[in-house]
C-alpha cells in the first residue's frame, strides 16, 4: 500500500471489537459489591469504605503521582533501628464521587499508637507523623504535615492522594515487634469540604436569625410576663429553625455527638491498614557517621520571612531552620555569595564566644560545622581580628575536630586558586590543625597541572597541599566511571588529615544518582549509596532553600531559572501550603535522610565482616552496582537491610 | 578527559554563579508591590488582587495545564456569528497562599452581561456560561459547570486553574459590537473551603450552645417572671458567644451585610478581564452543513445509570442525552454491539409510528438520522415485519432525506461484506431508496479486490454497490497521502446519491487531528479542518460515551483497556464532579463544535470565491495545509475567521 509509509501498523486490523467499543466493553472491575446502594445520594456512613475508595501501600521510595493506579492492599512490615525513621506511604483513589460537588469526596485517617507484645508503645503524634504528598511542578515532593490521630483528607475525581508515614524510632526504644493500624473512612461531605457550595449565604442567613432572636430576648427587662412569654416563644421558634438547617445536619442525624458517630463508622464501615514494625536493638549513632553538610541560604531566608540581616527576629529565623534540620542527620551551614564565587558559610550565626555558640557547635547531632572567616553580623571589627579571636577560641573547644572553613565554591582558575591559598594561609596562620574545604570539579584552567582536564583536576590535591585538607569533588567529574574514584583517592593523604568528599548539583543527571525532581525515589536516595560505594567520608550539597527571591513567606515557590527543577531547594517554606510556619520537607530530603541511615547499616556491617562483604552485599541485593546501575525498585533495599539485621543482631536481645 | 564521553558538556564551567547559586539569585519578578502587607497573615480584602493572583486569558484551543505559566493580562477580543458559540479561557495562579489551609486561597470570579452600545444584551447565564476545567488523567479535558453570575474557585499552591468561557450567541442576536467583563477577586477563606480546618467543632459546639439556650427558653409556661428574666439573660449570653464564633467573623466584620463586602471589595482590589465581542451578520445555518454523526452507547448508559432496557427511565435517560448532544450540532446515534461487528443503530428510541420519532427526526437540527433495522425495544413483532413497517412510514416523510442504515462496523472480509450486501438488499425491497452507510479500513481480505490493499480498499464502491450508498472510510488509511483522498472520490458516484464520509477512532494517531486527550488543541478542531479540505460530505465518530463499565453513576471514570486515552469518550457523567446530573463535556468536544462551525465560515466563503479560493485561505492563514501540517498557535484560525467576516459581511448591516 502507498500509504503505509508513516503507518507501521499498515493494514493490521486493529483488535477485533476494540476499534469499534464492542467486546472491548466490561472488562472492567469496579470493584463495587452492591451498586444500588450507591445508584443515587450516597451517604458514606451506610456502605463499607472500600466500596468508595481504593487504598493501597507505597514503599517511601515511589513517586505516587495523582494517575497511580490502585493495587491490592496488603499489610505492611517494616524494620527500623533504634534512632532511626523508616517510612512508607498509604495511596488512596476514589472510586465514584460521594460529595456531591466538586471533589469526590472526604476520607478521615485515624492512626493508633504501634505497641509491641510487652507493652511498649511508639506513640502516634511524637513517633509516628503522617504527612500529604503534594505535587510540586506536577511531581510529587513536598511532605504537609497532617493531623493526627485524626485527619480529612480531600479526594479528587480521577485522582491518587498519597500520605507518607514516618515513624522515629526512640533511641531508647525497647527493640521488639509493633503493630498498629490506619484506618480509613470515608465521610459525609462536611460543609467545609464542599467547596463552591452556597455556604456564605447559609451562614448570613443563620447570622441575621440569630440577630432576630437576640432580638426578641434583649429588651426583657420591665416587661410583663405575657409579653415576655411572648417573645421567649417567638426566640425559640427562631432558634429552632437555626438548629434545623442544613449545616448542621450532620449533627442532628447523630444527636450532636460528632464523636459517637465516628467511632461507629470506624467500627463497622472502614479499610484498616495494618502495620508491623521490628525494631531491632541497633542503635544508629547521634553523630552521623558521614558528614553531609548542606547550605542553607540565608539571603533567601531574609528576603522571603522579612528579617533583617543581625535582628532578634533573624537570630530566631535561622535557629528555626538550624533546628528543624538537624532531625535529617544533616550538617547546616548557612551560606551568602560574596563578589566571584567567594562564599561566608557558618553554621552559627552567633560568633565564638557568644552562648549559643558552644550549645550549637557542640550537639552531637552536628558531624562538621563551618567557620566563618569574617563576621556574619558586623561587630565593628576587622575580619582579620575576628577570625583571629573567633579561630583562637574555637580550637580550644572539643568540637573543634568538626570545624572546616568553606571558602570558594568551583576555583576555576590559578587567580581563584590562589585566592584559596591565601585566605586558607591567614587563618592557618592562626590555627595550623585548621581544616579548608575547596569544593572543584576542574584544575586552573589557564594553568594545566596536567597535560589533560582530568589528570589537571587529579592534581588539584599536589597544587593545593598544605593548604586544603578537604578535596570535594563534583560527582560529575566521575560520570559512570566509578573506577577513577580510585584514581581520586591516592591522590589524597589520609595520613596527613586529608579527606575525599563529593557533592551533586546541576549534575551528574539521569540516570545518575541526584536530588533533582522528577528523578525516581532510588535514584535521589542512591547519592548516598553511591558516596559509600566510592569511598568517600564526607559530602557538600549547596543548598537546601535556594528557590527564587520572593518577599512574601507564603509566595509560591519557584526554582531558580538555569538550574534543573528541584536543584538547591530540598523543603519549601510551611506558609505555601497552610498557616504554620514550619517547614515542609521534600521527599528528596527524606530519601537524603534514609540513604545516610543506609550507610549506617552499610557501616556496621562492614565493621563485622569487611568493607569487601559491605560491597559484596550491595551488589548481591541488586541495591547498588554503580552510577547507572542501581535498583528501580524498592525490594533490594529491604532485602539488604533485612540481612544486616538477621547477621547483625544480638541473639542475646529481641 | 578520559570520563567524557558520558558528558557532552564535559568540563565546560557550568554559568558563573549558577551551579553554586550565587548570582542567579533574584532575578525574579514576583509582582508584589508591598511585601509588608503580605508578610504575616493576609487579609485579601485589604490589598489588591492582582498582588494574590496571576490572571491572564488563553485562547479555546490551548490546554491549559496545572503548571502553565503566567502571562499578561490582556483585554480579550472576540467575533461570533449568530447561532454560533465562541470560547476562550481565563487562567488563574496564585501567586501567595492566603487562606491558611492547604488550599493557597479563593477567588470570587463575577461575570457581567455583554451590553451593546444599542442596548442589547447578551445574558449571563443564557448566552455566556463558565465552566472550570478539571484534568483527566493529568490532562485538562473536563468543563465542570460553575455557577454564574458569582463562582467560586479553590487555588491550590503552584497550580493554575483555568475556567472556559462559552458565549452562545442566539440566531435573533442583533450584530453590534458587545462589552463584558469577568471581575476576579480574591476571598477570605470562607468557612467552606478550608480544608481540613477543625471546623466540625466547631459546628458542634455552636449547636450544642444553641441546644442549650433552646433548654433556657423552652420551659417558662408558668414560670414566675424573676425566673424567666434569668433565663432569657442565660439564652442571651449563649446567643452571643455563638455569634463571636469565628464562623460568623467575616459577617460581623461587616455588620452581617456580606453582599456590600463583595461589593466594595470588586470596586476597589479586583482584577478585571475585559471581553469585547463582535457578534455580525452571518447565521450558521440551524442545520448543520456537515452531517457528523456520533455514536452514544446505550449499554453504556444502561449500566452507569441503573436504568432497564425498555424501562421509562431508560427513555428518559436516553431523551436526556439526545438533547444535551444536539448543542453540539452534531447528530447523535444510539449504538449498541451484536454478534461480530454487527450494530444496532437508532437515533430515536421510539418507532417510527411513536410521536416522538417526528419530534425527534424533523428536528432541524439533526443533519442526519440512523434507522434501527430491527426493534431497540423488543415489541412482540419480527425483525422482518418491524423493518417493513418502519421504512414504510419513515419513507413518506419529509426528513427520510436524512435517513441512514448502519448496519456493520468495518467489515473485513467476504463474509462481512456479503452480511451488508443481504441486509441491505432487504431494506432497499421496502425502499429502493433508502441510504446504507457502511465504514472500512480495507476491502475483503480473503477475496482481495485488486492487486494491493490500497487498490482493494479503493474497490470497495464498485464491490459494494448498489447495495451501499454512504463510503465511510478511516482517516487512519490516507495517513499523511492527502491526494490519496482524490483515488477514493473518484471511485464515488455522487450523480447516483452516493456520498464519502470518513472517521477517526484509534486511528490515526499523533501527529495527525484526531480527538485523543494529550493532542493539543488545534489538533482536535483540525480534525473537521481536515474533512472539508479532503472534500467528504460527512463525518463519523463511533462512540461520545465509551468509557469502562459501572455500574454506579459517580463511578470514577475509566477509559477502555487498549484504546488511546479520550478515543470514544467525548463526555463526562456529571454525577462524577458534582452532584449535577447534567453531562459534562470535554475540551475536546468544543472542539469538535468549534471545527464544525469552521467549516460553515469556509462553505460561506467558498460559496462567494469558490472552493479554490476557500482551500487558499486556509492555506495563506498557515491554519491547515494537510495532516502533518496545520498550526499549532490559534492566531491563524482567528485570521481565517476574520478574513471570512471581512469579505463576507453585509456591508448594509453593521
Amino acid at each position: 500500500m502507498e500509504s503505509s509509509g508513516g503507518h507501521p501498523e499498515a493494514m493490521v486490523p486493529p483488535i477485533e471489537g476494540v476499534a469499534g467499543g464492542g467486546t472491548a466493553y466490561g472488562w472492567g472491575e469496579s470493584g463495587i459489591q452492591d451498586p444500588n446502594l450507591l445508584r443515587t445520594s450516597i451517604d458514606p456512613l451506610k456502605v463499607h469504605s472500600s466500596e468508595l475508595v481504593h487504598a493501597w501501600c507505597m514503599p517511601s521510595t515511589a513517586n505516587v503521582g495523582s494517575q497511580d493506579m490502585p493495587r491490592t492492599l496488603e499489610p505492611i512490615s517494616l524494620l527500623a533501628a533504634r534512632n532511626e525513621r523508616e517510612n512508607f506511604q498509604i495511596a488512596i483513589r476514589p472510586k465514584v464521587s460521594w460529595a456531591g460537588s466538586t471533589v469526590a469526596g472526604t476520607v478521615q485517617m485515624q492512626c493508633t499508637d504501634l505497641c509491641s507484645t510487652s507493652g511498649d508503645r511508639l506513640l502516634v503524634g511524637e513517633s509516628l507523623k503522617v504527612r500529604r504528598v503534594v505535587p510540586i511542578l506536577g511531581v510529587p515532593d513536598a511532605l504537609v504535615p497532617l493531623e493526627v490521630p485524626v485527619s480529612q483528607l480531600t479526594l479528587l475525581p480521577g485522582e491518587t492522594t498519597a500520605v507518607y508515614v514516618s515513624i522515629d524510632v526512640p533511641e531508647i526504644q525497647p527493640p521488639g515487634q509493633y503493630e498498629g493500624e490506619f484506618i480509613i473512612t470515608a465521610t459525609r461531605a462536611d460543609t467545609q469540604y464542599t467547596v463552591q457550595s452556597p455556604n456564605k449565604a447559609e451562614r448570613n442567613h443563620m447570622y441575621q436569625e440569630l440577630l432576630t432572636c437576640l432580638d426578641f430576648l434583649e429588651p426583657i427587662d420591665g416587661k410583663p410576663l405575657d409579653e415576655v412569654a411572648e417573645r421567649v416563644k417567638c426566640a425559640s421558634s427562631s432558634l429552632r429553625k437555626v438548629l434545623e438547617m442544613p449545616s448542621f445536619s450532620d449533627l442532628y442525624l447523630d444527636n450532636g455527638s460528632g464523636d459517637m458517630m465516628e467511632e461507629d463508622a470506624i467500627s463497622n464501615f472502614s479499610i484498616r491498614v495494618k502495620l508491623s514494625l521490628t525494631v531491632w536493638d541497633f542503635v544508629l549513632p547521634v553523630t552521623p557517621s558521614l558528614p553531609a553538610v548542606i547550605g542553607i541560604s540565608d539571603t533567601v531566608i531574609e528576603d522571603r520571612f522579612g528579617v533583617e540581616h543581625g535582628s532578634s527576629q533573624w537570630y530566631e529565623a535561622l535557629d528555626e531552620h538550624f533546628q528543624w534540620l538537624l532531625q535529617y542527620k544533616i550538617s547546616p551551614y548557612f551560606c551568602r555569595w560574596r563578589e566571584g564565587m567567594r562564599v561566608l558559610t557558618y553554621t552559627c550565626p552567633w560568633p565564638a564566644d557568644h552562648p549559643k555558640s558552644d550549645e550549637y557547635l557542640s550537639n552531637p547531632r552536628l558531624a562538621a560545622y563551618a567557620v566563618p572567616d569574617s563576621p556574619v553580623v558586623s561587630c565593628g571589627d576587622t575580619a582579620t581580628n575576628f577570625l583571629q579571636r573567633e579561630v583562637e577560641l574555637l580550637r580550644t573547644k572539643n568540637h573543634w575536630r568538626k570545624a572546616y572553613f568553606y571558602l570558594w565554591d568551583e576555583p576555576l582558575n590559578l587567580e581563584h586558586y590562589e585566592a584559596i591559598r591565601n585566605m586558607a594561609s591567614e587563618i592557618q596562620a592562626y590555627a595550623p590543625d585548621a581544616r579548608i574545604m575547596t569544593t572543584y570539579y576542574c584544575g586552573p584552567s589557564d594553568a594545566p597541572l596536567a597535560s589533560n582536564n582530568f589528570e589537571s583536576f587529579l592534581k588539584v590535591p599536589e597544587f593545593l597541599r598544605p593548604h586544603n585538607q578537604i578535596y570535594c569533588t563534583s560527582e560529575w567529574v566521575i560520570g559512570n566511571r566509578e573506577d577513577l574514584a580510585k584514581d581520586i583517592i591516592a591522590e589524597i593523604q589520609p595520613e596527613n588529615g586529608e579527606e575525599w568528599w563529593t557533592y551533586v548539583c546541576m549534575g551528574p543527571a539521569d540516570p545518575h544518582p541526584n536530588w533533582h525532581l522528577g528523578m525516581r525515589g532510588t535514584q535521589h536516595r542512591a547519592v548516598m549509596w553511591r558516596v559509600w560505594k566510592e569511598g568517600g567520608t564526607g559530602f557538600l550539597y549547596w543548598g537546601a532553600n535556594c528557590y527564587e527571591k520572593a518577599s512574601v513567606p507564603s509566595a509560591e515557590i519557584k526554582f531558580r531559572r538555569g538550574l534543573p527543577p528541584g536543584d538547591g531547594v530540598l523543603y519549601y517554606p510551611g506558609q505555601v501550603f497552610s498557616s504554620s510556619a514550619e517547614p515542609v520537607a521534600s521527599l528528596r530530603l527524606e530519601r537524603l535522610l534514609s540513604g545516610l541511615q543506609d550507610i549506617e547499616y552499610l557501616k556496621l556491617y562492614s565493621s563485622r565482616f569487611g568493607r569487601e562483604e559491605g560491597l559484596q552485599l550491595l551488589e548481591k541485593t541488586g541495591m547498588y552496582l554503580g552510577p547507572e546501575r542501581y535498583t528501580n525498585e524498592h525490594m533490594p533495599i529491604d532485602v539488604m537491610r533485612g540481612e544486616v539485621f538477621r547477621t547483625c543482631r544480638s541473639d542475646s536481645n529481641f
